[in-house]
């Protein structure tokens, strides 16, 4: 089984992008090793939001040859060669994708509501959270309101020099 | 100076009690000591609902002969002899415990709307947050949105056996 990783930065507020969707609070810290953190992701999930916040980045951090699943009920497949729009049916694909054979990671990038749909569907395997050290008072939230309660089991943590904190965790069954 | 401490368990989504008010999510960890942690504490903050929760539990958590000041426009002081309640004009009030003389601390109790109030006038010198390894889905946040973007400091971090980890910051300016 290959497993979906919920792997994103968090302010300590819980929010992934501030107010007007910026990152700027996000440090550059150059210990965190990203190429390693992920080598062995070969797929990437995204909801719409996250997908366009990417595309204004003009480049995407993931690795060329990554397989790339966008979840929209808008988008139009024809407008957006290289990547799957996924309409409907997340639960499903995701958990198809999860029993492919290898060991390949599945990174879901973002954000909160396509976290929450997987959650709710017990389709996520583990949650790594990097805490930055900054309360933003709004914004994107890192679970869009409405997740169930899921137990969560702590697998690690690491402190990195600009004060950012890594908390690993695997999901025990919602409401367990 | 007297430090005011922001001192709460939260789930890893940001928030200190439940849809329902609950805390049924907080394991009872042996290994927190927390006379310990509130040794030094003297003076404790609270918002009018956090009050209203310590009250519903039948017992306060803190020392007997602790300062007990609850933040409200609607509580009546007369119904509530051995806490000072304050009406407005929070910023003055903290400011002035925070300069009285001595090395005790004030424990900012709860809840995010009180801490939200006391982050705009500058008014909290430490945040300690023990994130409980839990996603909620919703409930009371950690702060009230619309706090002013704050830049904090990790000045340590500590894993307990239940899969808690407290982080601890000091508050840098608004907007540093």
């Amino acid at each position: 089984m290959r497993p979906v990783r919920y792997s994103v930065a968090a302010s300590l507020d819980g929010y992934i992008a501030g107010p007007r969707g910026e990152f700027d609070w996000i440090p550059n810290d150059p210990s965190v090793d990203f190429a390693s953190l992920f080598a062995k992701v070969d797929t990437v999930l995204l909801g719409r939001r996250s997908y366009e916040l990417v595309r204004q980045q003009g480049g995407s951090p993931w690795a060329a040859g990554t397989r790339v699943y966008v979840f929209s009920g808008t988008l139009r497949p024809e407008e957006h060669p290289g990547v799957t729009i996924v309409r409907d049916d997340v639960g499903s694909l995701v958990a198809s994708l999860r029993s492919e054979a290898g060991d390949g990671e599945i990174w879901l990038f973002g954000g909160g509501s396509l976290f929450r749909s997987l959650l709710a569907e017990g389709q996520v395997d583990a949650v790594e959270i990097t805490v930055v050290p900054v309360l933003l008072g709004g914004g994107v939230p890192l679970v869009q309101p409405g997740a169930p309660r899921t137990v969560l089991a702590l697998t690690g943590t690491r402190t990195y020099p600009s004060g950012m904190v890594s908390l690993s965790y695997t999901t025990k069954r919602p409401n367990a």
